[in-house]
């Protein structure tokens, strides 16, 4: 099985490269940019430069693709919000590209990443995937709009396509501005830690390997034209990530306004993964916490 | 009042011009080709080539605007359906470069083009605004995409959006691939007319000089960041369409298959419209029907 990986440079396509590798498949890692060095597993994909912008750069790059996990795009939500257009051109233009030329390549399957903001305003909880999509942030409107091309392809064009709502992602790797990398990288040089908001916005933190292993599972199964919440269980207050940290690296916390456009809280269900595609999130948010601080003893983050 | 119609060059921009015109605005069509030749109204109006593709352009272009009525991009949705990358970089990125443009320019009021078809599979009828919307088409999905972004640019960049959410139109200067143009061309050169599907499948096709004036009561209201079905009450279906047209250039009428992607008959209603803009349809289905098969007996339409 050809895997190619789109946006495999970045943070969480280098984990879904690896999951690849590990499972013993060809594994190419489609991105504007070469995967960070991060050892055996990546080193041993090769990398292909292409631009999801450029159709012909990716009709030339999927040619003997077998499977497509397609995570490349605007990923930083304060960028989308900055810059709506980039995150349409890359995110909606992007993907339309990126299955155009899967079904050019004959492709087997196209595994998207999409996101559980999607759903916007719960009209009830936990969302599942049943549940009307709402979006209200350029991030997650152009997220959806690539969910929504991508099923068309697979209704239309009987490209198989799977999509997989993601939760809010952690791990080795994360951006240098999702808020573990704040709040490690100060508390770690003994800053004081900033939250915005109150602190009571919950997120159901999902490791980067739990989503990679979603990916690997997606491409594999039979299922195709469905949507998945790939969402842990386990839901955790900012202001509770802000006091593990501090108990690691003590300092203090203090609190800001609110970002606009920031996304509230919701429950979301992972229940149909789980009877479906028997996913269910494996590693708990501390386990996944632990990581990151250990890795910032020795090495502090940068920020 | 400086009021841009962006797509000002086609079907439905055209009559929006036209409209501004007759209510003494000063007009601009920005458009990548010149405006029809069809008489006074538009001959006042400056033409300024602009690609929506750019932002650049667009920037240049909105300089000075008060109004931006955004019409331009892929609106056949045959088109959408063989190359959804198009419709997507027209449609979303296109509309996120004019609302970025119209924000930098400082302009008063967005006026933006969506379709009754964002509703997709109905789970009630008739169709009001806070139905959820499930696009299932390149075409539709993209118009959705981007009448989700200009509500964003309003509510977190205070950018004052109308979106308008168009019936079928009809009236003079239709696409030649529409079902009127088909049917009217081929009648009135005695050719048969082919029906694809049953037929049954209704349409509450909306006069082009109705939308207009919608687009023209939008850009002077107070109202904001809201949506609005603009779509005539009046439901005809396409074998009624067929029948009335062979009716004055007698023809046969034959089947064939649906096409895929087809969008299904719908109720919409238009409640919202008439309550808050108090915006009707005026032109029957007959009258306006009648003014283009008057118009083909003098001058056949090619096809």
């Amino acid at each position: 099985m050809r895997v190619v990986v789109t946006g495999g440079s970045g943070f969480i396509g280098s984990h879904v490269a690896e999951e690849f590798v590990r499972r013993g498949r060809d594994v190419a890692i489609l991105d504007v940019r070469p995967p960070p060095d991060i050892g055996p597993a990546v080193s041993q994909c090769r990398f292909v430069p292409a631009d999801l912008t450029d159709l012909d750069s990716m009709t030339l790059a999927l040619a003997g693709a077998d499977v497509v996990c397609h995570l490349a795009g605007v990923g930083d939500v304060y960028l989308a919000a900055r810059e709506p257009y980039t995150a349409a051109h890359r995110n909606a233009t992007g993907t339309a590209h990126v299955l155009e030329a899967a079904l050019r390549a004959n492709v087997k399957k196209v595994v998207y990443a999409s996101t559980w903001e999607v759903y916007g305003e719960p009209h009830y909880q936990p969302l599942d995937e049943r549940h009307p999509c709402n979006p209200d942030h350029p991030y997650n409107i152009t997220k959806y709009a690539g969910e929504l091309l991508a099923l068309s392809y697979d209704r239309l064009k009987d490209l198989p396509v799977l999509a997989l709502r993601l939760g809010t992602a952690f791990g080795p790797r994360m951006r240098p501005n999702s808020v573990f990398s704040l709040f490690i990288g100060r508390a770690s040089r003994g800053e004081p830690i900033t939250i915005q908001g109150t602190g009571e916005q919950a997120r159901q933190f999902t490791h980067a390997r739990d989503i990679a292993r979603a990916f690997a599972i997606a491409a594999e199964s039979n299922l195709r034209c469905e949507v998945f919440n790939i969402v842990s269980d386990e839901a955790t207050s900012v202001r509770r990530l802000a006091e593990l940290v501090s108990s690691r690296f003590p300092t203090a916390i203090d609190y800001a306004p609110s970002r606009a456009g920031e996304i509230q809280s919701a429950r979301v269900s992972a229940r149909k993964a789980s009877q479906l595609l028997r996913w269910e999130a494996r590693v708990s948010f501390e386990e996944g916490l632990n990581e990151l601080l250990d890795a910032a003893v020795w090495a502090p983050v940068a920020g």
